[in-house]
């Protein structure tokens, strides 16, 4: 018996060039669609009658770029979710992914160039838009935000068994690639004005915070976007615990005063929790 | 409000030598442990009491790994996620997720080298057990199993809206890279002869179908594995349509009968399905 | 002053099928061409009339497999420098490299399936063509051969300073990911044999070798190669030393004769030399 | 014949944070240790005895770290290369490669943070020191400097021949990867100054170049260091043409003025000279 399935189309690369007056706008986007429905035809019978195939749809993104823009990436997936669900007679949900790759502008005399771009760096904006024939689901975040605390981290008076070695310290280097995904509540939202204040609260908690562990401040990050933005109605962060090893350089007749460290990849604590609006 | 939790170790690299008397066995595991449970003071307070460190985890499964050796690796995350539950009273639930790297041995003369080998390929064998403390649920599959169809795929008959440009075709290359993941009931089950048979209804399913589409090979694949194993209840398939599309050679005044194609990375559509026994 | 350039297009994926009466033969090319030669104009005053585009070699790639098929990718290669090299009056040299990806036929019944495959592993064969004015080179080799020795492979009597740390031992794993690459003398070569035969010699040496170091194995591969095969002139090999570190587990109270390892990413040895016939 | 070789220690991942009154400063660097010289006993004989480990090179690099701090990665570069000559009698040449991965300070109130950090981005900076018993030489570099002109870039002009079918375009997308290494003449220098004066000259020539091909951006760029930064002797570039293809909307009676571009990752163009100054 078929329990679920969807199928899309992943990896639409797009980039809209706009040409103000003055200067070129670039926005540079990869797509992902996916139907969830009634395609047991398909899987059983191989009767493709009511499959729209991946490949309309990734005609569709580049045509609807065309014809109506990009506007924010939250506003351009809404669009691609609404169409898709209009497409499918047999679509009961249409999902709509967005990842967005920051250009910013070269310099030029005292300004900025009109039509001359780097890549801002790793970090990538999100949007996951669900539209099912009832209502739809609007979350934005943010993925491979590489952050560093040097300072006002520790870890200790954890559990400890008989596989425990770990030392408990109040001086450590704390590193992690956060990922965030935040679900809106209804209604009429600034999506690209609230999305960066949204990211100013992450960093500033994570900067600021006073850390007992990941888990802690993973946590001070998620109720601090809780507090301060009321759009939001749920949040989940993701935070590998990279980590940062002390170097012992005692075999070398050298201290190591918290200076010298080993920056490992594997392997990593992974922190995952997800913060709602409470009782 | 803290609504989920998890914390744990990810990429616990693993190589265990077994020294028979007449040859060496080698494994290569890659282990990730997740804990959930009741840790909502180290989140909110930073109190840390009954966090188990990830560090330690790690420790763990180097310890076990000697006292008890490896086995199946379904045995194995058995044996952790039972170890992990016991030694945190907080925790709700272990989860431990195994991938197992394939070497096979190098020739020798007419035999095999006792102690020499080679990486098989890309294929990994996984496993997800997770354990509450009211039952265990274990889970067995393969990841990147990439396979690739040059006879019996077709993909004609589909839907088409303004935006198709699709042709029909009853001659194409279908590739993929299967991820599948089953379920087993309860009961005594001989992990990895079962895990071989099934792989091998996967592959045979794949090879003999007579394809409509990719969702339509993988229900049958799905579909086999149900019909052949009754240990297994439930079976989830992820296949990327690797797209390989036909050249068009004529503006060179040749043509081109189904034989140089440009295999492509994106956009790649993807076809997800989860199939339980019915009723 | 412009002293070295070359310009060219890479990562052309060439996916060729061959209907044989009984069944399809696969081939999976990834092929790059340069060209080197006097294009100085084009740098200094964009004058692009000598240019041939990059976008035109990879259309030359798709006719030519169409039209005279693959065979040896040194022969397609071959064929492809001599191509470019006449079609481009201002090149002095063209340069044609081609990696394949081996997809073996999946099995059918007692024999093996016409049109299925199963791709192999993450080997590659690589082939890499020089066409100048006054003549032409082949080189030949593999990428990523993973092998691992558990037996027969020690490290000690090494020299050491202040800094030195490292135990001596004489029961290491040691594991690498071989890059291997061969000069071809000039004359006839039945090229898929030879490199099958070159392969086995590498593969043998090896798995048989009572290694000393990394260096002493990786020389003995080498000298295999030039001993075995009068074809070769020159090879090129390059091991990194993908260091396997035993577990201390004196901490838990467990000793660990030679069993439990893990397995690093970094830092990594690199070992590489170059060995040609001698006097 | 043993005719060169090498080997070293790469992927040393160095992380050091120091401490200053008011602030932390964070240097993230990786590293790569590599030795040339008469190591014919070990590759033949198995003879270790002039061998230093490259486990040991991995312990220099983090105690040299502690006792001598890091400046610039030149500065840091060139100890290493004159500490492991010294420690290396056999050694005819040392090289050090040193990649630095950049992080920025979060803001904290109107200024920046004293101990939170993010990193910048993909683009690194690099350093070669080679060092033999006759002299040295220092390159350096940035890799993965990814840019993108929209406006005054063409490419037209260009040869054809029958499987020519670019379009001619005078308002193409130019995107790109840039890869730089250039050579110090000897002297003093201010390493982290003139490297960044370097950088901001291809920049800004990248910016402002009207371009008629990438070959003649490239050359600009080279042409722009050399004359502007006596310092440097050579610089190489590489290139990568990283292709935005426009859509064809014409099948949904759209047209597509410059606006709708596929990016995509293969094939690419590579476009790759060196430039020294000339007569």
């Amino acid at each position: 018996m078929l329990a679920e399935n969807s199928y899309g189309k992943s990896g639409i690369r797009l980039v809209h060039r706009r040409r103000r007056s003055d200067r070129h706008e670039i926005r540079d986007l990869t797509v992902a669609v996916a139907l969830e429905g009634d395609f047991e035809a398909a899987h059983v019978e191989g009767d493709n009658s009511v499959i729209l195939p991946t490949d309309t749809m990734k005609n569709t993104v580049y045509a609807l770029a065309r014809t109506r823009g990009i506007g924010a990436i939250e506003t351009f997936a809404l669009a691609l979710a609404d169409h898709f669900l209009g497409a499918s007679a047999a679509a009961s949900a249409a999902r709509v992914s967005i990842t967005e790759r920051p250009w910013s502008r070269l310099p030029s005399g005292s300004g900025e160039h009109p039509s001359a771009f780097a890549l801002s760096g790793a970090e990538r904006r999100v949007v996951r838009v669900e539209r099912t024939r009832s209502g739809v689901s609007v979350r934005a975040g943010l993925e491979d935000l590489t952050l560093l605390k040097s300072g006002s981290s520790g870890f200790s008076g954890f559990l400890r068994d008989a596989y425990t070695t770990l030392r408990e310290t109040d001086d450590r280097i704390m590193a992690t690639a956060v990922r965030a995904l935040w679900s809106y509540a209804p209604g009429e939202i600034s999506w690209e004005p609230v999305s960066r204040a949204i990211r100013s609260t992450l960093l500033e908690t994570f900067a600021d915070h006073v850390s007992a562990s990941v888990q802690h401040t993973l946590h001070a990050m998620g109720e601090a976007v809780l507090d301060a933005h009321s759009e939001v109605t749920k949040i989940r962060l993701s935070m590998p615990n990279k980590h940062h090893l002390l170097v012992d350089l005692s075999p070398f007749g050298l201290d190591n005063p918290g200076e010298v460290f080993v920056a490992t990849e594997e392997p990593y604590g992974l922190i995952e929790a997800t913060m709602k609006r409470g009782r």
